[in-house]
């Protein structure tokens, strides 16, 4: 499975992805404006799979859990960024929204076809041919995400225990 | 409460928290090589409520939870740091070992006496008197923290309930 990538910035802070002003609203109101102030277009044209490849601490700056929330709306299937905010970070997999860290994000360019591999940590351009190192996420924890996230996963563990 | 700042720098990954050469003793063990290749007296002469203050991408590197743990052994009330490895970050919290991302590291001198609010968002150098920000972690998530992790929040939740 590829998806395109959508590329962004350092430090898109969860003000950008989930704004301040449609809070009071639900998730599908918030995820219509999620990076809307960096490009207009994202939660418009966004596909279900696309990938959103950001700068250095992406998801800074609160613990708004709407942030990963909306991607995961949008469709998004993962995130890549040298760096994340870490409640941001760790609000995304308990959401089940893969993110990958890898430094060479520089490497991908907008709408470069991308494939990922979490536990082998390997992240694949297909447009350019080339392969990119990500930081491996373990297998329970991607067993968790692929669960669709924290309650989820849980709710099933529970059924089966 | 107040502990005694360690300061280290950039990109202090797992393998200098948890040196891959002890990975097969127990956690005592590898804690008594903690950081050593960086500074060799830290596991011996770090003291219960010393406080770890790093630089970018702390804990970087692997998913070895033996990371966190180490410095929870050791009686490392918190680690500071502009930017975390996220499952880094992730297992600290799932430990009980407080993670917060401060961007104004810079202030603090080894040996500074520091406090730390983890909900409000602050933490103060006793020893210069400056207060710097920090991002806030959500009330529920050092509640986890605070019953020492994951695992003994659920217990404890679960008995509850």
């Amino acid at each position: 499975m590829s998806g395109r990538a959508w590329v962004f910035g350092d430090n898109m802070d969860t003000d950008v992805l989930a704004p301040g002003r449609y809070m009071k609203f639900g998730i599908e109101e918030i995820a219509r404006h999620c990076l809307e102030s960096v490009e207009p277009r994202f939660a418009a044209e966004v596909r279900s799979g696309d990938i959103v490849v950001g700068g250095r601490n992406f998801g800074m700056g609160s613990s708004r859990e709407q942030a990963p929330q909306a991607l995961k709306h949008l469709g998004v299937a993962a995130v890549i960024a040298p760096s994340f905010g870490g409640i941001f970070y760790r609000n995304a997999l308990n959401l089940g929204l893969v993110a990958l860290e890898c430094a060479d994000v520089g490497r991908i360019r907008a709408g470069d076809s991308i494939d990922f591999n979490p536990v082998a940590g390997v992240i694949d351009n297909r447009t350019t041919g080339e392969r990119l190192k990500c930081e491996p996420i373990p297998a329970h924890l991607m067993a968790m995400v692929n669960d669709g996230g924290l309650l989820p996963h849980l709710e099933k563990r529970l059924r089966q225990s």
